[in-house]
């Protein structure tokens, strides 16, 4: 099987290259092939998602994605940026469903800012749509009719793209604790109330799920109040941004923190949650345990190989109970005898 | 002067009286006209801002506005809903400007999720648009080309609506520490990137003033990882609806903190953050220090009373560390000793 690995900016390189190692060690049949992404590309070919690196990332069976952007990069059109890349690679395969699995790693109670006994609770996934929404509807400059500028985004979701990741929703938490909690603003967006009403028509095919909704701005009062209350979230491709990030900071670990952006036929592209952190860039600072994470995800769900993705993620949780910690987690371990602590543990 | 009593539904009537008796007691010149709004109007007139109350609003000086909203009303078609008695206030009379401070009061340290020394370092002000954005752009149902129902809602924001309210921003952070964070998505949304240009250009008005930008998925991580890094914070309706509710729960105040919105003018409405309660109504157990700190907000903002405003903080803040809880702060007070606690402080 053929595995796409875009290491892109920042300390995107470094994590991915340990990821491609715990990968080649677990001595499966997989085959990998790189391209640039993000600035690097736009360093490379001017753009940053090249032709050559969105073929690849069809061609592949899964792609490992590292972390794109710098501030190097603001001060150009918005269609060159490095965002540009992730969103484009989002939208041209189709990976509507982002699963973005939070919880807390035992031994890591003190990395959360909030109270250990609360973080300790920290366990959900959140199933945030990727590829509609604000978005990626209408988008304009304009004039008003008094000469003022005036910017324009349309928010919209027609009731197919709610459903199909609302089956994701359902889908996660039947593999989990049976709770799926829809979280949206139906009390002023139009979207919102479609996306409630079909939330509740897809519900009738999973009985046995407990369904609640959740207004936004609760939902992010209770991811501080008490995160530990939810199991499943599903939201929408802008609100998922905003509680997706929240969940992972609650949780405290964001640099252990993998993510899965899925099609609807098991191709995936996998990347750690945390950015492309330009400021520790190539110096073996950064944690390699966030895309080493997300390449277990995807052996589990582009793969269907579930027994090596547990024993990732097993030899993680390992690594870190017996003390191995990176600088984002207090320690001094490099980016490398992080990845050979997990390595140990397999 | 004339106060515009507007107590809502639930715990709305209760907090709101005890913030009126407090504001008797100062022996002001005030004159108060109460009438009925949110669910409560709807039952008694058919419309949750029937004319008389909408009218009322307009020829007072200040309203000060208790809490609108029942799941009773959940089935009601969207204009007859309680909520849309303040979204209409707010349009109606022109309240683009809506001021949330979120604190940690001496004595509440253990209230938040956060870790106390985390906690104890809030003291931010969230200076949220009011009437724009996608909550009052068109918003329609409607049909796909494949005949899929959809849902729009526009986002837009024109550049006098930016730079009013990042005036107020500027304004605000002028009174305090001089720093101010702008909020937005212009990675993604068009109306991000015209809102963050406009707040560059007003920024030369404040040479005084530090100013930073950040994307919304990484404030509202940062408002979990460090709350007391944040000085005053500008956004828009949307953005400035989930982090405000966020900061107060940080802060772990809910019952604590109150709010303004207001016009161009020293018009405004003053609102306790926490909403109306349903399961706790009637029983005089909610906490009414978020109205009564929202009463001297009023004073101050409004009638440019800034010494009797002070004296209600200074009460409210006093009670606290005298040991004045109601049941939402793990005490035993109703909701008329807690406002007795306070006048006695007065
Ligand atoms: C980089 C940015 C466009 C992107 C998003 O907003 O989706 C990022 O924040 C994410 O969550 O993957
Ligand atoms: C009730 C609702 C419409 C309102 C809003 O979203 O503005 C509320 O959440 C608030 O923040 O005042």
């Amino acid at each position: 099987q053929l595995i796409a690995i875009l290491p892109g900016d920042g300390i995107g390189p470094e994590v991915t290259a340990e990821a491609r190692r715990v990968l080649e060690t677990l001595g499966l049949d997989l085959r990998f092939e790189e391209a640039p992404v993000g600035g690097a590309a736009y360093d490379a070919t001017g753009h940053p998602l090249p032709p050559a690196t969105l073929d690849l990332a069809r061609r592949a069976d899964a792609v490992l994605f590292g972390a794109v952007g710098d501030s190097r990069y603001d001060g150009l059109a918005r269609a060159l940026r490095p965002e540009q890349a992730i969103l484009g690679l989002r939208k041209e395969l189709g990976l509507f469903a982002n699963l973005r699995p939070a919880k807390l790693f035992a031994g890591l109670e003190d990395a959360s800012a909030l109270r250990p006994e609360i973080a300790a609770r920290i366990d959900l996934v959140i199933v945030r749509e990727l590829t509609g929404d604000v978005y990626f509807g209408l988008k304009s400059r304009g004039t008003t009719a008094e000469g003022l500028r005036e910017g324009r985004d349309l928010m919209r979701y027609d009731e197919a793209e709610v459903a199909r990741i609302a089956r994701v929703g359902f889908e996660t938490a039947r593999t989990r604790g049976g709770r799926l909690c829809s979280v949206d603003k139906a009390n002023v967006l139009e979207t919102s109330q479609l996306w409630r009403d079909v939330v509740i028509e897809v519900s009738v095919e999973y009985p046995d799920v407990a369904l609640t909704h959740m207004y936004v701005d609760n939902a992010a009062m209770q991811m501080v109040r008490d995160p530990g209350q939810f199991d499943v979230i599903v939201t929408g491709n802008l609100f998922g941004d905003i509680l997706s990030d929240q969940a992972s900071m609650c949780a405290g670990s964001i640099g252990m923190l993998p993510s899965a952006a899925l099609d609807g036929s098991g191709k995936g592209l996998y990347e750690p949650i945390h950015g492309s952190a330009p400021d520790i860039a190539g110096q073996g600072l950064a944690n390699p345990a966030a895309a080493i994470l997300s390449a277990a995800m995807l052996l589990r769900h582009s793969l269907g190989m579930a027994e090596p993705a547990d024993r990732i993620e097993a030899a993680v949780a390992a690594a870190i109970v017996g003390g191995a910690r990176t600088r984002d987690l207090g320690g001094t371990l490099s980016t490398r005898a992080m990845a050979d602590a997990i390595l140990t543990q397999l």
